[in-house]
């Protein structure tokens, strides 16, 4: 037996998310099809994690374990063939029997598209969030420098999440403009629930000024989710990257493109 | 009666071409049923050129007259609010009663998009070109330049056409590579029926070594399709510029992006 570790770049648009659903085709089930086509059985895969319906990635990392001789650019090349155009493999290696996807993560960085251009975008549909109004990128990095360090996120967790240890360390939240294009970056050692969704929704309160950047302390010393902004759109996230590095490794190149 | 210049920019990928068509929705009827949701009447429109289905445009122009007295912003925004998000107007402008959008332009650009990564990338699906191998770019810039200049074009017209005179002047043709992505811009004063695909086509035969850069000029010569390369796909072609500005202006400013 062998064990691979797959890293996908998915259009989330067109899946349930990872995790096997009632309502839809979930990217677990897909990858179970594709591999079941090259490997002729029925395989089990683990994700690194769930992600909401409608999420894209452009770092993806799943395993399986199989008994096969095939080499790793054989098997991308295989599943990208048999895979839909909405997702594809760009990296496929071997890794060590007990390697475990979500387990041994040591930082995941999400992006987050959003965009003030007045007319939308056609070929950001689906891609990117159109914000109505203008983006003020300069307030919104004061307020989200608020965020990095270790803190009680419990305040911008969604509801109905089993969680009790809320505690997470973001080591950095960095806010870009490119033309009409604001983009978030924000890396941590994990994230709960909505988590990112509801820190782009804080951040669009403070650009609207019915927050100020230096509310954020206040705003998650509170530990309650109506304190924080709303849940901004999930077709404009992505999972960026995930790391499976020494922490300062991370920290150390990580945050350059 | 005032007459408006609206530029356009839409995914081809939704409509069969600008034109009206019996086998689908045109940028055409599109455009019109917007109108008539706006300014309460049918009106006639004109649009820059024909497009074929599937063809992008960053920057499409149609005009159309009427009787009204709203602000250019307000009907751009009144469009924007009706129409579908795959084709947006960017602009919006009042133009001399005898302004015509196809008569009057001094040259196009269209962008041809290819990538040559391993797997697709499922973010450019139906927006460029995957090309199964690697790309040469500088081999392509030379084969590129020998269409630079006053030529007859007859053996990059599609078949079909009645068009007599089918000497074209390119400004420019230049390729550029951004990572994976290849990208073709070419600049003329006119563009025969399937020209830029078949102009990529012919790279892309020079790519192969079908074709060496020096093979240009005869195969012009020939005056003859089959002399050139196939066909490059509709989905990575844009219509990326429109100019009516005089054609020095064009040249000095026009290659900049």
């Amino acid at each position: 037996m062998k064990r691979f570790l797959l890293r996908l770049r998915f259009v989330g648009t067109d899946f349930v998310g990872w995790q096997v659903q009632q309502n839809g085709y979930s990217l677990q089930t897909c990858m179970q099809d594709a591999l079941e086509k090259i490997f002729g059985e029925r395989l089990d895969v683990t994700g690194c994690s769930r992600t909401d319906s409608g999420v894209h990635a452009n770092d993806y990392c799943m395993c399986f374990s199989v008994d096969t001789d095939r080499a790793c650019d054989r098997i991308s090349f295989g599943l990208n063939s048999v895979l839909p155009d909405s997702v594809q493999v760009w990296r496929c290696e071997e890794v060590a029997e007990d390697f475990h996807p979500r387990y041994h993560v040591t930082a995941k960085e999400y992006l987050y598209r959003m965009y003030d251009g007045r007319a939308g975008d056609p070929f950001l549909r689906g891609l990117a969030y159109h914000y109505h109004g203008t983006l003020d990128e300069k307030k919104m990095q004061k307020a989200a420098d608020a965020f990095v360090g270790r803190h009680d996120f419990a305040s911008l967790m969604a509801g109905g999440s089993k969680i009790v240890d809320t505690t997470r360390e973001i080591y950095w939240c960095d806010i870009k403009r490119i033309g009409h294009e604001v983009q978030l970056r924000v890396c941590g050692d994990g994230f709960l629930y909505h988590m990112v969704r509801i820190i782009v929704g804080t951040l669009l309160f403070v650009n609207e000024g019915r927050f100020s950047p230096e509310d954020i302390p206040e705003i998650l010393a509170k530990k309650d989710r109506s304190a924080a902004g709303k849940t901004a759109p999930a077709h404009g996230l992505y999972l960026n990257r995930v790391f499976y590095e020494p922490l300062e490794e991370v920290k150390r190149i990580g945050r350059k493109e």
